[in-house]
């Protein structure tokens, strides 16, 4: 069994919902531990794929992302959420991100010099639920008329429409660990078979 | 000269009123060569002060807070900027943060979970200029009854007060780059001697 599978059934709280909260190693304090054996496994999967650069969003994503990154060799650039309106003379490329726990939509940006149409880029995040926050980053690559390698994800809920929604848009979808359920009820955490 | 002293020179952008844009490698795209670097100096400053926990700030603070957490190989937690009224059962330690760029104050929160009164604190973060977010950081640590080992930082502008006051409050300072001086009419940057 990974480590991150095993932190996630020793750590994890269940809220009602599905609402699975793993903030004490993933997402608001972070075990390098996890990290580095989360590095490791995106980069044995995507170390051929010939990507020029990894794309995440701010926060959570970051700390996965750069680890990878210093394993590929490739700079890392992260998505940002927009404030107000855009700073003058900033020229990105911006889309919009529904997320649906929070019921908002956000702007969310990067500058047009950090993303080419020579880029072939991974996208990585922590979680995939929905993927609005994977597919508004595959809309920022395409505008740079980039090519999209695939998306990595620490942790899929794969009862969640995300990983559907992004292969129907022709994307390939690595998650380290797929949930199957989470049962609100019975506190218990079900994985895809062989994640 | 440093890595990133020689990025700094090369690639950072100057603007009016000594602002330096460094985000092609720093703090929007990130070059995992220039982390690299400063895990490892961050690393040899500060390891042998029984650091147990690394705090820094969403977004920017983390990719070298992470990189220093896996080689401390300690846990790293990141302090949020909250967004409407906290959460429901969200036991939370929160400041205040000012940014002078922005003209805005920011409230600034960890889980209480993640800060213990045994802690002992080194505080990571990209830039100093006026201090009000490594003094954030400080003020959640005295929260929860924590020590401060120090504070990290990547890029110091010496020219403005963030390490007199944090040195006035007891805070020990390490900065990788302190920029004396930035010219924005003749587009020079100065660097404090030995920095």
């Amino acid at each position: 069994m990974s480590y991150l599978k095993e932190r996630i059934l020793k750590d994890g709280v269940i809220f009602p919902n599905s609402v699975l909260k793993i903030d004490s190693f993933l997402n608001q304090q972070i075990d390098p531990k996890v990290m580095e054996e989360i590095g490791r496994e995106f980069y044995d999967h995507f170390k051929a794929e010939g990507v020029t650069k990894i794309l995440t969003i701010e926060a959570s994503g970051i700390a996965p992302a750069i680890i990878l990154a210093s394993h590929l060799r490739v700079p890392m650039l992260f998505a940002k959420k927009a404030k107000g309106a855009p700073l003058k003379g900033d020229e990105v490329y911006e889309t919009k991100v529904h997320s649906y726990t929070k019921g908002t939509t956000s702007r969310v940006c990067v500058s047009k010099q950090y993303l080419e149409e020579k880029d072939r880029v991974l996208i990585i995040d922590d979680f995939l639920a929905n993927g609005e926050a994977s597919l508004g980053l595959v809309d920022l690559v395409y505008q740079a008329g980039g090519q999209v390698v695939g998306v990595g994800i620490c942790v899929e809920k794969s009862f969640q429409p995300g990983r559907r929604r992004l292969e129907e848009a022709g994307i390939a979808v690595y998650s380290l660990v797929r949930i199957k359920e989470i049962n609100s009820d019975s506190q218990e955490i079900l994985f895809e078979k062989g994640h």
